[in-house]
This record gives C-alpha cells, sequence and structure tokens, in this order.
C-alpha cells in the first residue's frame, strides 16, 4: 500500500459538538464537517486544539473518525490530531487513523512535560512511526508552543525528515510568528515538506513562499472566502481577499477562539445546542454572544446553508 | 461506605519503571512500592509527575493500580493521581481508584488549554466528583503550575470546599513557593483541608503551619531521612534534619530529576535497568550518572535493603 495524496487548502480543525451530558453529538458532528467540504474547505483537520481534542478520550475520538467513515466523509479529506502525552495513545490513534485511510494525521509533541530535550521528542515521533509500521503514513508535526509549551525546532524537523523521508510529510506552524514559518518554509519546502500556516493571516504570504495552505480555526465558519484567497492567491484581488479574511480573524480573536466558533455556529445555523463546550472551556457569555453577532453581521458575514442543514437534519 | 482514614506524612510519587520495550514493569514496580513504604513512606502518590504518569495510557494505569492492590500493597496507602485533560479519563480514573479503596487521589487540572478560567476549572473537578458519584472519595488538588501551567487558586479551592465538603480533602503544592503555601495554609488548614508540600525543602515550615506532610520527587530514594524529620518535627534536631534531606534534594536538583530518581535506584539497587525512562524524557548520560554517584556516595547516602531485595526478586 502507497501513502495517500497529499492535502492542500484550507482545512478546518473541526469543532466537537456535545449533546447536554457532554457526550459527543455524532450527528451534528457529521453534519458540520460535511458542510465544511462542501463550502471551501478541502481537508478536516479534526481533533485538533480548537477540536477540544484534548478534551476527548482516545476511545472518543476513535468512534467519532469512524463514525465520519462510515458517513461517506472521504478518509482522504482526514488529518486527525493523534499526539498524546501517552506514546502508547499516539500509537493507538496514529495506527488507527492510518488502518481508515486517512490522508495523514498531525501530530503535537508530549505537552505535559517542559523542557523537554530534541532527543525526547525525536525518540517519541520515531517511536510511533516505527511502532505504527505503514508505509501509508502522512505525519504532519503540530508546531503550537503558545499552548503546548513545547516547540518543534528546525533541528527536530530535519533530523525526522532525513531518517523518515516519505513519511514526515509537514507541519502546521502555528506560533504565530510569520518569521518561524518562514524559516521552515525556506528551509524544507524543497524536500516534499508541507507548511501549513496556522493561520489565514499568513495565507498569501505562505503560498508565495511555497507553502500548501492553512489549518484554521476560522476555518470552521468562514471556509468560503479563505478558500478564495487559496484558489486566487496568484490573482490580481489576493491582497484584497487577505485583508478581508483577516479582519473577519480579528473579530473572532477578541473572543475565546472556541467558545466563539461554537456560539457563530449555533448563531447562524439557528442551532443553540452547537454552543456547548467541555469543561475546562465555557461558553460565551450572553452580552459576548451579543457583541459577537453585532460585529459579524453588518460585515455580511454569512454560512451558506448551515441553517437549512441543521432543520432538515433535525426535522 | 465512609471515607478512608486520611493519609499524612511522607508520600512518594513513585516512579514507573520500564521494561526494554518500554512497557510497564510490573514485577519491579511492586518491589519499589514495598520498599518505600518498609523504608519511611507513610504512603504512595503514584501516578504523579515523576511517576511519568502522563506518558501512560488510562489503561496502562489501571493495569498497574490493581497490580499493587492485588500484591499486597494496602489501598489505603495510594493516592493515586488521576487528573488527565479529558474529563471523561477523568472520571474513568478516579471512579476506578476509589472503588478500589485507594486513600484518596490526587488531581491535577486539565491541562493543555492555558488560560483558562476558575469557572472552567470548578466545572472539571465538580463534574468528576458528581459523575464519580461515591462518598467514599477523598480528593486532593495537584497545584503544579511550573509543569502544568495551570494554577490552582485560592478561590478555586475556596468554592470546591465550600460546595463538596467531606470530598475535597486537600491539595500538594509543587509551585515551589512557599508564600503559596502558607497563604493555602492559612486559608484552609482548620477546614479539614490537608496541605502536603511539593518539595521535603519545606516539611519542617509545612508542619510547623499546620501541614500534614509532604509529596516529593526525593521521597523515592530517601524516605528514611525525610521520615525522620516527619518524625520528629518537633523535636530539638528538626532544623539539623531539614538542613540534611535539603542539602540532598540540592543535589538532585542538578539533574533531570525523573530520570536522575531512576539512576540512583539503578545504582544503589544494582539493577541497570531500572534508568530506563519512556520519551520524550531521556535518560542520564554516563557523565551525568557517574557526577551524581560521586556527589551522593561521599554524603553517606543509601538506600538500605534495595540492592538486597532487587537480586532476590531477580535471583
Amino acid at each position: 500500500m502507497t501513502a495517500p495524496k497529499r492535502l492542500s487548502g484550507v482545512l478546518a480543525p473541526v469543532v466537537t459538538p456535545f449533546k447536554s451530558d457532554l457526550s459527543p453529538d455524532r450527528a451534528r458532528y457529521v453534519r458540520h464537517c460535511k458542510w465544511l467540504l462542501a463550502n471551501g474547505c478541502q481537508g478536516l483537520a479534526v481533533f485538533g486544539t480548537n477540536s477540544e481534542a484534548n478534551s476527548l478520550s482516545v476511545e472518543e475520538r476513535m468512534v467519532l473518525l469512524e463514525t465520519l467513515v462510515q458517513e461517506g466523509v472521504p478518509a482522504d479529506r482526514l488529518m486527525p490530531g493523534t499526539g498524546c502525552c501517552a506514546l502508547t495513545d499516539s500509537v493507538r490513534l496514529t495506527a488507527h487513523a492510518t488502518a481508515l485511510g486517512c490522508a495523514g494525521v498531525l501530530m503535537l509533541p508530549p505537552f505535559y512535560y517542559k523542557g523537554v530535550s530534541d532527543e525526547g521528542l525525536y525518540r517519541n515521533f520515531a517511536e510511533v512511526i516505527e511502532r505504527v509500521g505503514d508505509a501509508r503514513l502522512q505525519l504532519y508535526l503540530y508546531h503550537i508552543p503558545p499552548v503546548s509549551q513545547v516547540p518543534i525546532t528546525l533541528g527536530l524537523i530535519e533530523r525526522l525528515l532525513k531518517n523518515f523521508p516519505g513519511t514526515v510529510a509537514g507541519v502546521k506552524d502555528s506560533s504565530g510568528d510569520w518569521n518561524n514559518t518562514k524559516a521552515m518554509l525556506d528551509a524544507f519546502a524543497k524536500s516534499s515538506f508541507d507548511v501549513f500556516a496556522g493561520s489565514e493571516v499568513f495565507l498569501l504570504d505562505n503560498m508565495k513562499n511555497g507553502g500548501k495552505g492553512c489549518i484554521t480555526a476560522t476555518g470552521n465558519i468562514n471556509p468560503g472566502a479563505i478558500n478564495r484567497l487559496f484558489e486566487n492567491w496568484r490573482g490580481s484581488n489576493a491582497e484584497a481577499l487577505q485583508k478581508d479574511i483577516t479582519a473577519t480573524r480579528g473579530v473572532m480573536q477578541k473572543y475565546p477562539m472556541m467558545a466563539a466558533l461554537k456560539a457563530v455556529i449555533a448563531h447562524f445555523g439557528r442551532d443553540p445546542d452547537w454552543a456547548t463546550v467541555r469543561p475546562p472551556l465555557v461558553e460565551l457569555t450572553p452580552a459576548q454572544n451579543k457583541s459577537l453577532m453585532a460585529e459579524l453581521e453588518p460585515r455580511g458575514f454569512e454560512m451558506p446553508g448551515l441553517a437549512v442543514a441543521s432543520a432538515t437534519a433535525t426535522a
């Protein structure tokens, strides 16, 4: 078996809906994934930071992934997060995703211990690759030091790429630091190492420098506009498209992101139950919710077809 | 069923031995736990930071805990760590430990998301307590901001104590900040809230201010000397005992703690396999190992009976 075709474009770290008892809501999850693929997302980075993935057990993630595939979401559009604190969990999730035919996995470093060495992180990723032992595995490294507090350095990438060519496929850079993304592009973009920006704010710059797209929280609510830039980044209106999506991102960033994404889906999908988050997160306050919608609506922000899909599915 | 008797004294966050394939080594684990209880530890805070607990899956922890109880380690001496990023994992581990009759559980806050609110953390702990729904549960909060990056504030403790009296039993303060430990003692020690220092460096101060002992990494290797201070903290030689254990701690702190603890057990137990750690940690270099032993041996440091126990068990 050979590795699947590489993903590029806009990927959403899909937010995970919960029922009132805080269990994952599979029906709403499938519906949102299908809406994203029909509205601009080339792929779904399920189980990312914005998915509250680390608030889910290994078993809960496996059931959700199997549900997506069973319900007709193409596995070759999926890049699930599979990096856990425990090596054994990372191996289990990565093997499971690869066996299901996923396009790749997006892997956090083990993030409990701080100040660990590149040698220790190298051993972690190498053990996962060797234990999974599947030529189809496409491993994307997840660099998000503001949250994980454990960085993926250029030296670590170089060593992994050298020893596991064809398996180490790329990175999502959520450092928020364009200079770091640029350094990754300069060092590795020519070595079949696909760099995804962690925010659409850097999408145009990333494409101009050999990147492959972005994996972005706001891909959950604004995939059409972000994809228009991806498809037209060489066009004369690229700067204007970038300016527009950056502005929408700017509105969202004033609020706690995960609760805000769910609030927007609840509002524009006319489906209030979507607002539920798992502890330790909390939902937006009514005042935050009102203020957020009052900023988005005058911008002409919309999520086409979402309310209809929701009404049909729950009828 | 009623709550078990509260623990006090010296507790070790027991280091977890691994085989060469990185799977937990149950035989060495049981042996070390029994050595600790026979040599000064009143209790075992298994699955703490120094146990590499977050490098273990939920299932691996459950098997190890069941093994201890089956092999005759009294459950009422155990305070396993059960706080995970995922609420469902924390509930599962806490219910399991409580059903086994453990003296209590030591619970990290969910530690992936940073900058979360006290409201979100309150909901996390409250959900665990309510879902476990067992009057025997004794919940100790684990404050270790240098690693978890998510603090347990005085306000959070106050709210939990008020709403779950008799269940919220205490705290391990690994902030390394005596002023914080003192504030916890001043605010809550009279409310049946048991404060354990996270290092023996603060043991005498903690006891003088109404604390219950310490839960300390070096309890794994130096339990006898630390326990001598615990038992004699009102005595005339208490300052001298404190000075001695602080000095030993000072030697250990020059090295990566978890690898150093295992290196010491491997050396003094004449059992080199003990040195194995799981990624992302790495073992001491030969030079570090040599230097550490060269500092400990002239101090008269010893681990009485450890080598004999090891030789007998592996014979």
